[in-house]
């Protein structure tokens, strides 16, 4: 059973001051908690409903954190959905690790919107990218909204926020950056290692970051669009890294 | 100057019941305001600030509806957006014309999200798809959400709202669909005149269009992410449709 004072804690942290002062964050959904109990990531309270843990009885099984079971209208009064009936964590934030040195990499230059952030991350997935680097200024990795975007894809791409100047002047691997007055990326023959700059919605990527952008890279425009927006560019763009010939 | 009941008026326009019976809806925003006054679309109102006449000005000439100039503080107070010091307009919804026969169009199944419809317009304006047909379950075209996401993109692409069972049953071309289990879109040549169709964020493309769809399409997958998002699967296919060998 939740007591008022679990139920204030876990509403606490929808906001974002408090989960930065506990280190902990929440995870909504039966497609999130599923993806979540599959991963590494430490689980500190799991709160469900009796069809949930019916569902997913072995792999809640898996977990050692506190669960508790809890009718299913409940739920979505705990969180930021609409309609939840399924399960709610709260999750410990992992460390970040730039551990990931290979491989073709996503670098975002300040990305704000979170929904734009958690839908990279799903693509980054589903091109089997290793590791994403992100600006300071990136949006919140576990704002609810990135998580929803992500569909369960951020607990399997390891995130890392660090300096992007000074890294970029020390990488060893080539590095891309999408831009608007660059080579066609369908005549770019891309290497297995190495790394792909997208810039923020609104201004692209940043001058400070320009020198380090050796290749740039172009969606060839057909119509009249001015621009494709951040996560759009980032799937053409790795369809292209990624495919055969 | 606005009265309280043009004010009351243009409020009301925030809600999808009062667009439908009065045939009309908002755009905010200078982006959006720009590429409204550069279509064929007809205005009704233009409620501008003195900032946005001195830099638009031969583009508002333009235009033969009203012109209301008010304080850019006003602005933002009657529409959907938390910021707007510049426009906005109340437009007639167009007449929807199924008049373009050639090219590759795209066909949309019932997408629901105003955000997602939105940013498939953006991306048809990018590769200069001439026309859109939607399932009568399709979002709104002109709610504001879409309109955002469309970065203007929506003044210029025809949207047609149309029964797709039977438009696709009589297609006069070859019938493609975004599907899990298809050819490897990388593989495929597509030709000239063609239809994509895209299902629903959830569901996919419905059972009921299945036997139209003559060529199924996947977009090959590395990682662990169990799909792409809607926007992103068109995003990506189209970049293949359009690319030159």
């Amino acid at each position: 059973m939740l007591t008022k004072n679990n139920v204030k804690f876990i509403k606490s942290l929808q906001l974002k001051k408090y989960r930065q002062k506990e280190r902990l964050f929440i995870v909504e959904g039966e497609k999130n908690t599923v993806e979540l109990l599959k991963s590494t990531y430490e689980i500190k309270s799991l709160v469900i409903s009796q069809a949930f843990l019916e569902r997913y009885e072995s792999l809640v099984k898996t977990t050692n954190s506190e669960i508790v079971i809890v009718e299913a209208k409940q739920l979505a009064g705990l969180g930021s959905y609409q309609t939840n009936e399924q399960a709610l964590a709260v999750v410990h934030e992992p460390e970040e690790v730039h551990s990931i040195q290979s491989g073709f990499q996503l670098v975002l230059d300040d990305i704000r919107d979170p929904g734009n952030l958690g839908t990279i991350i799903r693509i980054a997935d589903w091109y089997g990218i290793p590791q994403i680097l992100c600006s300071e200024t990136t949006a919140e990795f576990y704002n609810p909204k990135t998580i929803s975007a992500s569909m369960g894809s951020i607990f399997r791409i390891p995130l890392v926020r660090l300096p992007l100047e000074s890294f970029l002047a020390e990488s060893k691997h080539p590095v891309y950056g999408a831009l608007l007055d660059g080579k066609n990326v369908h005549q770019i023959d891309f290497p297995q290692n190495g790394y792909l700059v997208i810039g923020n919605e609104s201004t692209g990527i940043k001058d400070n970051l320009l020198p380090f952008i050796k290749h740039r890279v172009t969606i060839p425009r057909i119509g009249a669009a001015e621009s494709l927006n951040a996560a759009m560019a980032t799937a053409i763009i790795c369809d292209n890294i990624f495919r055969k010939a």
